[in-house]
Parts: structure tokens; sequence; C-alpha cells
């Protein structure tokens, strides 16, 4: 594709994790939807009617389709890396979701793809682009609140209590919190500390014998630098955290505080075969499809408190409080035009021959890498030093 | 003394510990302050007149006073073993402040001499003591909302820029906020677990020249039950978390927001020798004796969450949420009489021949050997096993 240009996109996977960028894909004037690939053909025929788009039911086809500049890997975790070496193989640029894919092997495979394609490899959409924590980590860079030494990430949410695929609640398949995640608040915590991860100790919570995977985990990262981060976890469903955060939801939506309560008895009520059903409806081309609603303020992933050697910065959905040594103020942020549109903006520009961002290339790796050792610390009870990734031939 | 009689209790050291617990101490029927002990004649004097007492210039004078049935230790840090142990020998039931003392071996030579003597040992008060603390701990043991797994306690305060002493600052002598500080969280932490702790990973700050000790920290305790839990503190005077409790302050008292900013200009104003003036002034019988307000609310340390196996706990100055399956509900906890009042009811029954409160004998021995291995993990980057304490002989 010209620099600066359009980007064809192709779409694999029109499940949840397409609803939730879709805004942000139809929103960003340079992307066009021009492909998609998924096994339903009632998804396929949809998205071919809305877009004027092709439709495919192997990915591959997708892929041997020259008019198409890039592709957005939203298809279940276990195929990410497969599709992604393909893709770059393809000559395509990839946006995957995270995680970027279940083992260090397979990261390393779609790193080294698109290297060698000299084609754009992001994970994300994650949290780490929501504007308030780029906004942190640019204050950060300037030196003007000295080095960050401290990070809190709190969040409880009804994880576990959304509709689930069988393996999306299989620990052994990744599923859980931990990758789909923690993955986040690793993600914000690796930009703000900006320095190599160096050990990890954690522990990780299965509380539910209905639902017996990983839903909750805390954590303590220590980065090279000296940075540290703890970070909480919990997807049952009870203490609802979007209450310190103004009562905006993860998508910067208006929240309904009592909708977080009644998600676990959603969930009971129904059997596994109407929970996969109830997942379908969700996606796209379902009957019941959840587009996330227009955002009020900013994504965000639950309290981020940073303290820095010369002022602490909290992150909010509509903007940053710095606590300075002369006092309190707040920098306002805007809403984005859609919820993730920060992350699909910084995969297009980086397409288009803009620079790339933190969370290109072999960032997935790492921070894969961390929510392994995550799980890893919390089997064995001990600290998990982490290995710098050996540079790639 | 006789049991369920009146307590003839003696003050060592009338500073900032005692004007703090001197509300709960005049509110408590049973007490009756009969002596105190401190290097000051101005504090002697207006202690003798207030209540009527005997005031010694030499502690060990007062221990001699047979009338005396208990003593509140309320001295410096470094005055507390030799205080304690003397105390016990003397046949006087003991309320220490925390910490216990500065090492290990000092701990246990006054939990032995306590338990030689068959004395009370207490040590206090704590945050552990606070209505909601011990409102959840009991909610806990009673089995309705499951064992406790994951403790969340976070606390950003002005700590570190209150009037101070130089050793208040000097982390070799025990100042900094990991002794004086962390002691609350781990007390809590530990009341709520209910399992003895199996290790600790942590970091420590030290992140102002003109103030250079330990300043915050992160720790994540592994305690032997499974439970987790992970502390945060900041004494740097930033970020205010009393703002996610309602706006009360520790004592449970209405909390103006704008003075918690301006903690660091007034200590900057002043030279070292109007420090120390600046708190001896706030000291018993100084210019402006800073009596806590009365309480509106209970006491509290911060942020506390719990996730139990069945439902997080949410602990509030003015009750406790619990969010279970079924839905959240809130107990309301009225204020005490004075802040406090918990810790000195607790000591004063023990002494009276009601039950010993979890925090007496060895309690304080094993939270200072959790503040020592926190500072140690910090230190030495790595995770630090606690060694369970040998059963005295």
């Amino acid at each position: 594709m010209a620099t600066g240009g359009t980007i064809n996109l192709g779409v694999i996977g029109l499940g949840r994790g397409l609803m939730l960028a879709l805004p942000a894909l139809i929103a960003y004037p340079a992307i066009r939807l021009v492909a998609a690939a998924d096994p339903r053909p009632v998804a396929r025929e949809r998205f071919a009617a809305e877009f004027g788009a092709r439709a495919y039911a192997d990915w591959a086809e997708l892929l041997a389709d020259p008019a198409i500049d890039a592709v957005y890997i939203a298809a279940p975790h276990q195929f990410h890396a497969e599709q992604a070496v393909a893709a770059a193989r393809a000559g395509k640029h990839v946006l995957v979701e995270k995680p970027m894919a279940l083992s260090l092997d397979d990261c390393r495979a779609m790193a080294g793809a698109a290297q060698q394609a000299g084609t754009v490899l992001v994970t994300g959409p994650s949290h780490s682009f929501d504007a308030p924590v780029r906004h942190a980590a640019a204050l950060i860079a300037s030196g003007a609140v000295g080095a960050p030494r401290l990070i809190t990430a709190l969040n409880y949410t009804d994880f576990l209590f959304r509709p689930r695929r069988p393996e999306e609640l299989d620990s052994a398949q990744g599923g859980g919190v931990v990758l789909s995640q923690a993955a986040h608040q690793i993600d914000i915590a690796r930009l703000l500390a900006g320095s190599p991860l160096r050990s990890v100790r954690a522990v990780t919570g299965d509380w539910d014998a209905a639902r017996p995977s990983e839903g909750a985990y805390a954590a303590l990262l220590d980065f090279a630098n000296g940075c540290a981060a703890t970070l909480t976890y919990s997807g049952y469903a009870r203490f609802d955290s979007d209450a310190l955060q103004g009562g905006t939801g993860e998508f910067g939506q208006p929240k309904d505080p009592a909708a977080h309560a009644t998600a676990r008895r959603r969930i009971a009520a129904l059997s596994p075969g109407e929970e996969i059903a109830a997942k379908l409806a969700r996606a796209y081309g379902g009957a019941s499809p959840a587009l996330p609603p227009a955002p009020v303020a900013n994504e965000q992933f639950g309290l981020v408190l940073i303290s820095c050697e010369r002022a602490d910065l909290r992150l909010m959905p509509d903007g940053v409080w710095t606590y300075a040594d002369d006092g309190a103020r707040f920098t306002p942020l805007p809403p984005p035009p859609a919820a993730q549109y920060g992350a699909i903006a910084a995969f297009a520009e980086a397409c288009r021959g803009g620079p790339l961002p933190p969370q290109a290339g072999s960032w997935g790796i790492d921070t894969v890498k961390a929510c392994l050792a995550l799980s890893r610390s919390a089997h064995e009870r001990r600290e998990i030093r982490i290995e710098p990734e050996a540079p790639s031939a």
C-alpha cells in the first residue's frame, strides 16, 4: 500500500473482539473494511452486505486476496499464531488481539515472520492504548514528574460471568483471566514503567466450582529500572471497581451499577449450550449484537495510580490527575470518537508509514512471558525471574 | 488488680502517641489515669494537674509504684523493649505502641517476660482494632463468606511530612514508613487472613532527598493457608487515598481535603530545630496539643478489599460492604466514643480478666518479623521466606 494511503483491511474472526473494535474501524477515516473470514455463514453474509465486502469461510483465502493490505486477527486465541505468521508471509500488516498467542514459541514465530516480511505487527487493542495511559506515559517520558517508581492497578469486573466458550474457562487452553485480562494490566504497567520486567511474584484464585478457571490474581512486578507494580484483578462479579472510576465502564460508557451484580445470575440460568448461543448472539451477525455504546469518556481498566519521584498520577476515564508538590491539577482528555480508537489509529498510522507504537513487534512476546510467569509463580508459590528475550537472528 | 475492677494505668511517654489515645483512655469507664513518666517537666506538671496523678521523670520509678496495675508504653520505638520487660517483671500489664520493638530479639524478650510474669501484653493501638476490620474478621470466622483469598490494602498519606524527630526519618533506627505504617497494614492483613505468614516480596521507595527514609512500599504477602495480600503505601503527601474513603480521615474525623497537600510546604518552611519544636508543641503539655477530633466514623487506614471464596468485603469508615452472589449489602458500624477506643477496650478487658485479643502476647513478634522481611526483600530484590517462630521454652 502507498504511504499515507487508505488501508484495505480484512478481519479474521467476526466475534466479540470485532464487535468491540467495529465502531473504531468504521470511524477511522483511512480504513476500509474490504473482507472478512468467519466459519458462520450468517456473519459472512451480514458483513458482505453491510460493507460491500468479500467474505470467506477460510481465512487462508482472505490472506490470498492481493487487494488486502492488513488484517485484524480477532479469532480465538489458539488461532492467532498460525494466522499471523501466514498473514506476514502474505505481506499483510497484522493487528492481533491480545494475548498475542498462547506460547512463547508461537509469539516468537509471529514476531519473526513480521520482521522477515517487513510488515507491521501490533498486539492490541489493549488498555495500554487508552488516552489516559498514553498521556501519563508521555508525561513521564517528558521528565516532568521524575522516574516512575510504584504503579498500582486494581480492577474488579464480571469477566468470569460473561457468556463464554468452554476453552475460555480452561486455564490449560489460555482461558481464565491471566492471559485475557492480566495482559491489559501488564501492558499498562510496562508502558508506564518503561523498562524490562525483571521478576514476577503472584497468586491466582480459582474460587467458583461452576466456573473452574483462574478468575482472580494479584502480582508484584519488579522492573529492571527499580520501578515496581502491584496488579490486582478479580473477575468474580462481586465488588465493582468502576465505582472508583466515576461509574464509567471499561469502554468509556455510562454504566448501570446494577448490571454488574446480575451477571452471575444471568449465566447461572443458562445451560452450557445456551451459554454458547448467548455468546454467538452477541457476536457480529448474531441476534442481539453487542456493539459498545458511544463513549462519553475514555476507556479505562480500573484504578491506576503511578507514584513518580516528584508526583503521583491517577488515571481517570475523563483525564489524568497529577498530584505534585505544588498541588493537584487535572488534565481533561476528551472521549475518543469510538472505543478502541486509540489502538486502531496507532495500528493504522504504522501501516501508513508512520511511527510504530511501543506495542509493535516483539512487545507482545514480553507480555505473554509475564502472563506465563504470573501463572507459574502462583502455582510454584515463588518469585519467577524473567529472562531477557534473546535478540532475534 | 481484681477481676473486673478498675485499672490504675500509668503512661510512659507523653508524646504524640498518647495524644491520639487520650480521649479513649479518658472515655473508657474502667481506666483511671494515675501516673505518667516523661522527661519534660511541663508535660508532667500538666498531667499531674489534669488527672490528679503522680508524675515521674524516670519511668523506672513509675514501674516501682505498687498502685499501678498496667502501663501504656507510648515512648519512642527504641525504648519499648527495655520498658516493657521491666514492666512485666514489676507485674504490670503492658499496652505497647506498634512497632512492638526494633529487633526480633527485643520482641521475644518482651513476650517472654510477660509470659513468665503472667501479665497481659498487647501491641497497639493499631488499625487492626478498627471496628470495620474486626467486623470483617468475625464475618470471615463465622464461615458466612468462605475462606479469605485475596486482600488488597492501599493507603496514600502525608506521613513523611508530619513533624518528626530525626530518628523517625532514619530507617536504620526504625524510622520511615515500614515499621510505623506497614505494621498497621500487616496487622490488618494478618487478622483477616487468619494464618501464619509464609513469605514477603516487597519494594520500598525513598524519593525525597530532603527526607531521606523509606517513604513508600508495595508488598505481596503469601500466607500459609493460601490467602495473599497486596499492600501499597505512600507517605509522600501527593495522592490522598482518603478520597476513596468518603473523605474521612485516619481517626474517623471529617477531613479537609486541602490540608493533605499543604503538609509538605508546612514542613519545608521549618528548620530542623523548628520541626522538633513543632512536634513537641503538638505533644501532651505542648503549646498546641493535637487531640484527635471527636470521630464521626470509625478509624480507617485506606482502601481495604477482601475477596473471600463467596463474597468480596470492602471496609469503609462507617461500616462494611458485603458483595455476595445475591447482591450487595451494607452493615453500618457506629462511630466509637473516641478514636482508638477499640484497642483501649480490648486491652482493658484483657487486664480485667476478659479474653485476650489476637494482638496479645507474641503477635507483635510476627508483625515486626514481617516488617523486617519487607525491608529486606526490597533491599535484596527477592522473596523472603518467613520462618515460623520457635515455641518459647
